[in-house]
């Protein structure tokens, strides 16, 4: 591999964000404005509705393009592959040590790039539909053990479908945002009729990643296996707060509601699929072999660390609670496309798509509370001091993840979010 | 009652679209054009982008909305039930045989009207999320039995709680719309372990109601069931399309998907609250007693009259197959809406609600082909000539509701939909 490409702003070791990363996300000055898209470069973001203006876009797909004057990614989602390469050459480019252009142009500089400290950053796309897929063996064998014994640990299916929900897309929001404890109501106590209704008890969260749609598909027209990578702009993390004892109560027969619907929170940057092609690695084998819309010539996942900290209130040091990986899901992006689709159903542009839970099969790797704590049959210590079964008010739940090149580092920032204790109501 | 309103548009007797009505929608005219809002009065449409460019919606809170020069109704929904009280009042008043503004100006209505025959609907918001409920106790009841025997008939939750799903918003499709058979994954035969993967072999309607959400709240802030009308825009017929093989084996445990989410078919006019208040009547007594949360002081419903027909592929008359009512619901919609937000949910303004399958106590009242064959085990009989036990391609699905007022119709128009060949793959 090349040595590491360098730019002119200063990116430290272990930043998640060198040139080699260029992840998008939408942002708003501090200083106020509208949304506009941005990429992040070190510790600054890089205003693209600016370099767009200042003609800099200027490769054939892009230079008559509105897609940067735009609240939202979703049309430069919408443009594919070969404008994101397009727009991915000209910013490695403009970024570059050796690249006069902005470098040299104090009064664009100025006006293009911001602190990443100081902007709001905001959910990058208008989602039209939010799909949650459970594509983690680990996770689906852990919680059907837990709710259904043993020996029906795994759904009847869950060997031949990427098996999938359709989720709240009103409350994805992005990191940073305070979740309220959710209210509802909970099953009745033994040898009562009367429910439960009260705050969660049993809050969670659930460690995802999730994809953005780039170009989406005809509604009657299924995307082929072979053909899904095309439509995926990339990834960012995600936490599928969850709300157990609600879930438990409501979910049978139609599955999750409100136990979920609360909120779903996701990092700021969207990490491309360009990005992550050296941490490319075989998916696990599948067996039995699926059905032959869902087999793919070549099996490859991405070789992606993840960690859950949480950070108590009043606390000065998170406490790492998991280290899982991307690697370990059973069904690959490219196989939950395929199956979304082949009844017909249509994608459209800017759509989430995520991943479920990442359980993995190392100690350590549970990507949940429930798992964790065994339904709240034992406590977790955090290594920081304090026990948990499940979420308590105050705590800072912070998802993060990073790959490791030779001479730099691809990352994702960080997925967080406080919980606040229930409303009043 | 006061005698029927008299509008200077004809409007024929039993036609859904009287002055007492006045459903909005969206439509394009045959001749070209962006989608724009409009009203139905009698076989006509009135175009409200030209009414407000008139200068005509002269009330304090409309004369300098734009909200009629969008695309799409949210906007106008997002406005809340004094502004519709105003526009209602204001079109009432212009379309009024007495009235001279209009029915005087014949350039005006030349480039107002349109004819209802000649103008291609649109669906008429963006819909942000699509929440499909599961309201009526005999079709719960009845599907229950199917799936898992007449003890446990109704789900242990179904009393407490209206249960509902998230479905997709993608494939809401408008009236005329043709759909075409899904094709997915159904359970293996018995002894063996490889699933089927076929065009669906048990392709259904569902008989449902919808509403549109007007103002939306909050997230982390409650609807209370006392305020849920003031969120409510007004209705639509549904179909909720259903491949009964892929739902059955994909559901477990996390509900319906691909067995749903290939498209769910709306009526273009959206019938108000204001239009509908003719036919208040009780709701269903509850036992037991709902939560708090979810006591209405006065429970009330709609008188809403359904019918669902089959017109086969060459035939020319359609065959009655159901003939059911709003009122039957157990669950009413301020009961939804409440629930639905219990957990801090937010709801934008265009987000549906569907009620779920309307099936009744009385013969002929099932809202479903699954319920009327009961899984496939009897036939159906068309009045007009054949059988079903499930949708054959080329049927033509036609939900049609009106509601008869003292010498007038408040009716919904038509909620069809042709099913086609599965596409080949
Ligand atoms: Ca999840
Ligand atoms: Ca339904
Ligand atoms: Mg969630
Ligand atoms: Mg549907
Ligand atoms: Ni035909």
């Amino acid at each position: 591999m090349a040595s590491p490409a360098k730019s002119f702003v200063e990116v430290g070791s272990g930043n998640h964000f060198p040139l080699e990363n260029l992840p998008y996300g939408v942002f708003r000055p501090s200083e106020g404005g509208d949304p506009r898209p941005g990429v992040a470069i070190g510790d600054l973001v890089l205003d693209l509705s600016v370099i767009a203006a200042a003609g800099l876009f200027n490769g054939p797909l892009l230079s008559s393009s509105t897609c940067f004057s735009q609240a939202s990614l979703n049309a430069f989602m919408a443009l594919g592959r070969p404008a994101w390469k397009e727009a991915r050459a000209t910013l490695q480019k403009l970024l570059s040590v050796d690249e006069p252009t902005l470098r040299d142009n104090a009064p664009l500089r100025a006006k293009a790039f911001f602190p990443m400290s100081e902007v709001k950053m905001e959910v990058p796309a208008v989602i039209g539909d939010y799909t949650d897929f459970f594509s983690s063996k680990e996770h689906a064998t852990n919680t059907g053990t837990i709710f259904r014994g043993p020996e029906n640990a795994l759904p009847a299916n869950w060997l031949q479908i990427p098996i999938a929900y359709h989720g709240r897309a009103s409350s994805v929001v992005i990191s940073g945002t305070d979740i309220h404890r959710p209210r509802g109501q909970t099953t009745p106590p033994t040898g009562e009729k009367t429910p439960g209704f009260k705050p969660s008890g049993l809050l969670d969260f659930e460690l995802e990643m999730a994809i953005f749609i780039g170009p989406g598909n005809e509604l009657g027209s299924p995307v082929t296996v072979e053909n899904a990578a095309d439509h995926i702009f990339g990834f960012v993390l995600m936490n599928d707060w969850s709300a157990r004892d609600i879930q438990k109560w409501e979910g049978v027969p139609l599955g999750p509601f409100l136990g979920k619907n609360f909120g779903t929170t996701i990092s700021p940057w969207i990490v491309t699929l360009e990005a992550l092609e050296p941490f490319i690695c075989e998916a696990p084998v599948q067996d039995p072999a699926p059905l032959p819309y869902l087999t793919e010539t070549k099996r490859t996942s991405y070789d992606i660390p993840l960690q859950v900290a949480i950070q108590p209130e009043g606390e000065t040091k998170a406490s790492v609670v998991c280290r899982s990986n991307f690697k370990y899901l059973y069904w690959t992006v490219s196989q939950q496309l395929a199956h979304h689709t082949i009844n017909g159903c249509n994608l459209r542009s800017g759509d989430l798509l995520a991943s479920g839970t990442i359980s993995g099969p190392e100690p350590g790797s549970l990507g949940s509370f429930l798992e964790q704590s065994w339904a709240g049959t034992k406590f977790i210590s955090l290594e920081h001091g304090g026990t948990r079964k499940f979420i308590q008010d105050g705590d800072d739940v912070i998802m993060s993840a990073s790959c490791q090149g030779e001479g730099f580092t691809v990352g994702f920032g960080e997925c967080r979010g406080k919980v606040l204790p229930c409303k009043p109501y």
